[in-house]
Parts: structure tokens; C-alpha cells; sequence
């Protein structure tokens, strides 16, 4: 045992996947270190303001602060009061303190929810196209997603339950959705939930429902939570987050809920593993419940022009298809080209127009089902319109001269 | 399938250890709420004023907020050099830009330092007594830890290289190690460090140093990290935090670095699935950057009074022994009970003297080897002398009142 031998890094993080949505930064961060101006349709980052309640909140804690001290596992009682009372309460949802607790944003949230509803060798339903940290989390945890195919041809239109119970195995845990979704912007109808939520209490299963794009709607009718489904009480595990609610990404602090006990038992003992969530970003979310109802309004209205004004474009361009979507931010449309991620690539690394280009990620991995999604990409339209109108014409002119294009 | 199951929860949230020193909160949140006076002897949360310069950056930042956005999965560039440049560079640490990724707390660094180290299956050596939640991650990642006892009756001490090589399996794959020590105190030593590093480097093994405590050291001869272990640059994982250093625990703002590319390239998978760490935490600690060093003195000052308050009082009580700890702010000792767990919990549901209490955390959860450390608690001294000193006046009224004394 003398000679010297470098250590190897695990199997699991070896082959653990990369996230396709941040894949492509390094190539994007030298296009802009280049003098490249990039448009970023890849991420769900809005440029929308902060409410100023929220960011006020911080510096009035801030200005009075001693030290900056670890709360409560499952986050500020000032915070869990009032997500219920001011949040929950306001919307229709109807939870207890004892049933909700403060994560690390709706990522942390999720990965705990997944090993809560499930062991290692057990398998969750999900509805592809699905948010692909969703695969990674149950990759780390010996999991198996199965997916459901929703088909873009068909605006992503949830299938009969019958294609749900072909998936039912005796290691079925949950089903896991994200309403609206993100990637395909798809919003679940109250019947589509409700019929989800009789097919888990048939089968016992958990039903993880992501529902952190709960603001931004595009139709008449309310989004439908599933924490209202009723009967459903013992199988609902809510995950949220106030990232895309009051534009609070960097703050970092999302939610699980659940009226069923024992989740909130073992989310709790998760919880108490990571000792507390931020707390700056507890602050900001705790001044963000006082956001008027007219920022929900102005940004929903301007939401709706960005989603008109991208779907427009790109179902302009020849060969370009992209369904309507009514929730969330986000759009997959289908490109003529041969491989979406090697357009992704080929626009941040050789494509210039006037010194600027787009970037856009590559849809494939939001898909379980191989091959699908191979020429989609998704599109956040996340910018103000004038500048989403010249992400799109840059992404127009880049069709027209790249040499992978399929017609 | 008609009729209704309810969905259980997993075996491995079901299995998966409660934190020994989060599992008392709710006694003392219940002592709290009756009114009586209840002194944290329990959380390493102390009560020092965190840098001027932290916080006003927070204020600085949010005063000129438009939104608060996502930042890089590995952390504010910002933050990286500085962290180098300002820090690491200072107290002797050399290291790139590219070796440092930042994480959400300490909790996070050492959460993926063992799955990049370890696949389920795999053992990694730990020095008894350890940081309790290493338990916690070792059993949600499958991994089993195996402990090299030190011994609180010899202060500690790390014993001959022969007690860890005994451990050696083929599935070894790494030590984890905390210095200076949560919960012992103990502070390893240079020449302990490079035995250390040896016997890494001829197995192959990596090293993970939690370091958060470092600049909380009570000898003459300055700290020495695992990072500069001569010819152990592949093996080495730092685990770093900006919590204790600055006392800014609620920042959750963690540092993982290596010199070996594959873990750091496996840092970075890791980090981008949970998008980014904390923003707000982050500016604070870019501010904190700018601490200076009479900050760190004074507080080290502060800690050798509490310390010596702490020690001096606790091995004055009749049939109670602590050893002088010379790191962190921690220290363990064998109080003459039965159960130490059941004392603490005693202490907070029924002993009061003049309405007042103490909350100690119990140490057994602290060790591997069964039965071992069934009769200490771990002692926090985390309050200014004169509250140190009521805090120890009443833990030692309470020993002579508690029925489960052994002596």
C-alpha cells in the first residue's frame, strides 16, 4: 500500500446529468466576454421589477439587524403565519401553520417531496414534456421517472387516465406535475386535476404538484390547485416558491405543504438536516405578502403580450411550430433543424447578427420518451417586447443560415 | 381498485434519524411560550454582532434592486475572486477561481463533498465524535460511516494512524474529518493533519475537511488546513462557511473547493441542479470579505473568556469533566446522569430555578460506537459571560435536583 493512488470521484456523480438549461453557459459566457451581445430565452429569469415591499422588508431588517441568526427549521413563524393567513387564505387554499414549511426555493421543496412519496427502486409517474431537474433529483435518488407523453401537435393535451394506469407498477409512489408547466406552458383544467387526483387515491399514491407558475394564467378560469381536489387530503404534497411569484428568484425560499401528517413529519426532519433556509431572502418574502393585487395584474398583462408576441414570431418563421400556451413563461416550439442542441450551440458559438445573438435550450431532456424532442427548444419569454421582437428576428435570420436545417 | 388507500410515506424518511439537536426545540419553544427564561446552551448560534460591512452591503445592494435574479450556479463571480483573492490568499490557502464553487452553507458543501466522494454502498472513516448530521447525509445517500474513537478522557486526542488503517475496506472511500471539532473542541494539529493526508493518499482515499470553524482556534500556532497537505492535492475537499466566521449563520453561504478538476467538475453538476445559492446571503458575504482583522481578534478574545467560563464552571460541579477544548466554541461533557437525553429534556420540561432553564444538546448521536457518550451533552458557549455564567449557576442546581443522577 505505498504507491500513491489518486481518488476517484463516485460512479453516481459521474454519471449524474448535467442540467441542459445551464449546459451551455460557459459557451454563452464567452460569446459576452467576446463583446457579444446575447438574448437570454434560456432561463426562466425575469427582468420584471421586484415588488418594493419585499426589498424594503430586507433593508428595514437589515438596518436594525445584530446579527444574522439561524430560525426555526421550517422557517420564521412570521412567515409560515403569514403565507397562510395572507397568501394561502387570499387564493383559495386552506392550510394550517403546522401544514406548510419554509424550503430552499421549489428546488429543495421537490427533492424532498420525491423522497418523501418514494424509495430507492421506486418509480414516479410524470407528465412529459417535465422540468428536468426533475430527472436529476430522482437520478440521486435511485429513482425512476415514468413519463406520460402530452404531444406539442396537440398543445400538450393531457391523455385519458388510461394512459396513466398503463404505467402503474407495485413500485408506483406518485405522480409528480407541474401546473402551469414548465417546459410547455401547459395549464391543467380543474377536470384534468380531478381526474389525476381520483387515479392517486385509487392507487394510493402521492401527487406532487408544482405549482410555483400559479401567477401567471392566461385563461378565465382560476388555476386549480391540487390541494383542492377533494378526498385528495392524504395524497397532495404542495411545492411553491415565491422565485417567480414576486420575482424573487435569488431569494431562494419556496414551500412543501401537505395536510398529511407524516409528510409533514418527514419534510420537517429534512428540514432540521440543513439546519434553516435563507434568511434575507425569508425577510423579502415575508414583505412580499403585502404585494397589491395590481402587480399580479400588470405583470399577468404584460406576460400575455410577451407569450403573443414570441408564439407570433415563431410560428412565422417557415418551419416553426410552437402550440399556445396559457400559464407560465415559457413556449417549446419545434425548429427545422436536425438537433436543437447543436443550433443552441451553433448560435452562442459562430452565429452573429450585428454583433448579437440568441440563446435558447435545447428540449430533448424534458423528454423521457428517446428521441422525442430532439428539434424542440424552449423558448422563456422573459423580456420586455421590444427586445423578445429582436431575440426574435436574430432567432429568425439564424434559421436561415444554419447549415444543420432539416427544410 | 375502487377503494381509497392512503399513500405512505417512505421507508427512508421513516427510518431517517430526527437531529439530536433540533429534536428538543419543541420543549423549549414550549418552555418559551410559559414564560420561563431558557438559555441556548444547545445551538452553535452565537449571539456575536455580525461585520458592519457584511450587512451594509445587503443594504447597499437591495437599495439599488430593480429585481432580485437568479446568480451563477457556482455563486457570484464576485464572490469567487474575492473569496481568493481577499480571503484564501490571506490566511495561506492557494487556490484558482476555478476550485471553489459556493454552496447553500456548510450544510450543502458537505452533503455533495460525500456523494462526489462515495457511491451508496461505500464507507467513509469519520473521527468520533462528529458533527451529527454527517449521520443524517451518510443515510440518505446510502453510505455508511465508520468511526475511530477519541476519547473525552484523553482531550480527545486523535490516536495512531493503525486505528484508522484497521478500518481500510475496498468500499473505503473517504475520511471526513470537521477541525477544529464541532462538538469536541478538539483542534487537530499539523502533524495529525499529515498523517492524515499520508494515509489518504496511500489508500487513494479523499480527505474532507470541514474547516468552518477555523478562525475559531485558542493555541499559539495558527491553523492548518487539509488544503495544505503536501501531495494531497487530488485527495483533498475543503468544506467551508461563511456562518460561524462571521456569524452569519442565517446567510447560508457555504464554499466547497478541491485542486482535483473531477470534483469540482461533479460540484458544479450538483450545484446546477438547484440553480443557485441564496443572492441576498451572497452579497452579504461579499461584504463580509472586508471584515477586518481586529474583528476576528476580538471575537477570539471574547471566545477564550467564554470558554474558560465555561470549562472552569463545568468541571467545578461535583462528578462533571470536560477537557480543555482549543477550537470552535463548543465543548463536550460527561455529566454524572443516566441519560443525558433524557436530563435535557428534563431540563426543559420540568426543572425551573427562579422561572429560568438551560438547554444542553445530548451528545450519544455525536459517536458511532454503541453506548458511547450516553452520559454527555455538548455545550455551546455561545452567551456573554455574565449569561454564561447564570447558565452554568442553574445547570448546576439542576444536577443536584435531577432524580437520574448516577452520583
Amino acid at each position: 500500500m505505498s504507491s500513491s493512488i489518486a481518488p476517484r470521484t463516485s460512479s453516481k456523480v459521474q454519471a449524474m446529468p448535467a442540467s441542459a438549461i445551464r449546459k451551455l453557459v460557459p459557451f454563452s459566457e464567452a460569446a459576452e466576454a467576446s463583446g457579444v451581445k446575447v438574448y437570454h430565452l434560456n432561463v426562466g429569469a425575469p427582468d420584471i421589477k421586484s415588488p418594493d415591499c419585499a426589498i424594503d422588508a430586507v433593508i428595514k431588517k437589515c438596518e436594525s439587524m445584530h446579527h444574522l441568526s439561524y430560525t426555526n427549521s421550517a422557517g420564521l413563524i412570521e412567515l409560515r403565519k403569514g403565507l397562510v393567513e395572507k397568501y394561502y387564505k387570499k387564493i383559495g387554499i386552506d392550510i394550517e401553520v403546522s401544514e406548510l414549511l419554509v424550503e430552499v426555493a421549489g428546488s429543495e421543496a421537490f427533492a424532498v417531496a420525491m423522497q418523501i412519496a418514494a424509495d430507492p427502486g421506486d418509480e414516479i409517474i410524470v407528465v412529459e414534456p417535465f422540468y428536468t431537474n426533475y430527472q436529476t433529483f430522482a437520478f440521486l435518488n435511485g429513482l425512476t421517472l415514468k413519463a406520460v407523453h402530452t404531444d406539442i401537435r396537440e398543445g400538450f393535451k393531457v391523455p385519458d387516465i388510461s394512459e396513466f394506469e398503463k404505467l402503474v407498477t407495485p413500485k408506483t409512489k406518485a405522480v409528480l406535475l407541474c401546473n402551469p408547466c414548465n417546459p410547455s406552458g401547459k395549464l391543467f383544467t380543474k377536470e384534468e386535476m380531478l381526474a389525476l387526483g381520483d387515479f392517486c387515491i385509487r392507487h394510493g399514491l402521492f401527487l406532487i404538484s408544482d405549482e410555483v407558475y400559479r401567477e401567471f394564467c392566461y385563461t378565465d378560469e382560476p388555476h386549480f390547485s391540487a390541494m383542492n381536489i377533494p378526498g385528495a387530503e392524504q395524497n397532495v404534497i404542495l411545492v411553491d416558491s415565491v422565485s417567480k411569484r414576486y420575482n424573487l428568484c435569488g431569494a431562494r425560499i419556496g414551500v412543501i405543504a401537505s395536510h398529511n401528517k407524516d409528510v409533514m413529519a418527514g419534510a420537517l426532519k429534512f428540514a432540521q438536516s440543513r439546519l434553516c433556509p435563507p434568511v434575507l431572502g425569508q425577510y423579502a418574502s415575508i414583505g412580499a405578502l403585502d404585494t397589491p393585487q395590481e402587480y399580479f395584474d400588470e405583470v399577468r398583462e404584460e406576460y400575455i403580450r410577451r407569450r403573443d408576441t414570441a408564439v407570433e414570431a415563431l410560428n412565422a418563421m417557415p418551419g416553426v411550430f410552437t402550440p399556445t400556451p396559457y400559464g407560465a413563461f415559457y413556449t417549446v416550439a419545434e425548429l427545422p433543424v436536425d438537433n436543437a442542441e447543436a443550433f443552441a450551440k451553433w448560435l452562442l458559438t459562430e452565429f452573429r447578427l450585428d454583433g448579437q445573438t440568441v440563446m435558447v435550450t435545447p428540449a430533448a431532456s424534458f423528454y423521457r420518451t428517446p428521441g422525442v424532442g430532439v428539434n424542440q427548444v424552449r423558448i422563456a419569454y422573459v423580456l420586455e417586447v421590444p427586445e423578445l421582437r429582436k431575440a426574435m428576428h436574430i432567432l429568425a435570420e439564424a434559421l436561415k443560415a444554419y447549415p444543420g436545417k432539416t427544410n
